[in-house]
């Protein structure tokens, strides 16, 4: 973090996933922020001056540049298209294509069967033991695909030596599938490459568990 | 479509929504492609030589230019980089975040929730009418942002009066709403950008039910 003012607010639960994913973008873009805490476990993201920034009621919102921005990867392609280094995308369409698919398989193909919402609803219909099973499953299922795309691709990180986005919707993947005990040595890859990353700087400040909202924040 | 080889080959399903959105960019972008169907009622996406070319046995594949890539999110922008004009994207980095949100808020919010594995595995385990209530329940949580969004946003398309990536997420979810017979009546702006977009002949000539694949197809 800079010392200049804030340039931007991130609202953001420390736990949320999506959250995660904007705070280690602005984070690697040296970007500073101020941290607007929306308690989810208190149902604040329904209260009308959430809603009025986020009619989804989900966060992260970024409010930056005079504007109010919603989904975690569209404000990830924003901050890549007004803040371009260092790069979070390689130059070379192909590859580009290939960070994305990596995105997909987190963004859309596992973490919207398993986040608190949905969970919620398979737990009041048919019970906490089926909201826990049906959570292993889809991480599995999501993971396998994720450590298929990355055997081609990864070195130190998802997709060669270098951070990327595709990095940043694995790291709190991978700490919701060890919160549900999802059995991770059938991703060997995945877990090679987030043991790395969570060695860097800005994926440690950027942790679920630093953040100021959280129990026993570290911060 | 014009008369050259096919630049292009498509691994499609006729009914997959995410097939059927690069089927529009395709279209849309004038790009010739020669239609490969993958039978995903008979399993074909599990067979070896599909598995070859997405690990994930999902629909759709683009092989193009040399490379094969998977996503359909991460196509339709590969395809933006690649073949700019005309654009599916606006020019201004906030308004290309909104069309984005609108984006995720069916590529993430809705679509997983109610894809072919999802429905099996909630009928597999609670029965076909819990698969039904299941599949309504969330494609009406996603239609309520996706209307949100649009509020601020839509002309005669979803954000002012040009086509954009968020038309071809649209169109295929609200053919998915209407097939579980969700009231749509609580959506009238998602509604009616949906039938100025369905005279678009590239958006006739992407229908599911065009293809070479569907029952009775009127191609």
């Amino acid at each position: 973090m800079s010392d200049a003012a804030p340039a931007a607010t991130l609202h953001s639960y420390w736990r949320s996933s999506c959250s995660w994913r904007v705070r280690l973008a602005l984070r690697l873009k040296g970007v500073p922020y101020s941290y607007e805490a929306v308690p989810l476990a208190h149902g604040a993201q329904h209260a009308a001056p959430f809603r009025a920034l986020n009619p989804a009621a989900q966060v992260p919102v970024l409010r930056i540049d005079g504007v109010t921005l919603r989904q975690s990867v569209a404000i990830l392609e924003y901050l890549e298209e007004t803040r371009p280094a260092p790069p979070l995308l390689p130059r070379v369409p192909a590859e580009r294509a290939h960070v994305r698919a990596i995105v997909e398989a987190v963004n859309a193909g596992t973490q919207p069967l398993q986040n608190l919402a949905v969970l919620e609803y398979v737990k009041g219909r048919w019970g906490d033991e089926e909201r826990l099973a049906f959570a292993r499953h889809w991480i599995e299922e999501g993971l396998r695909v994720v450590e298929a795309l990355l055997k081609d691709s990864a070195g130190e990180c998802c997709v060669g030596d270098d951070v990327s986005f595709a990095d940043l919707l694995l790291v709190p993947q991978v700490y919701n599938a060890e919160r549900v005990a999802v059995d991770m040595e059938s991703f060997p890859t995945v877990v090679r490459v987030v043991r790395h990353l969570e060695r860097i700087p800005a994926f440690v400040d950027a942790h679920a568990d630093r953040q100021p909202d959280a129990p026993m924040s570290q911060t």
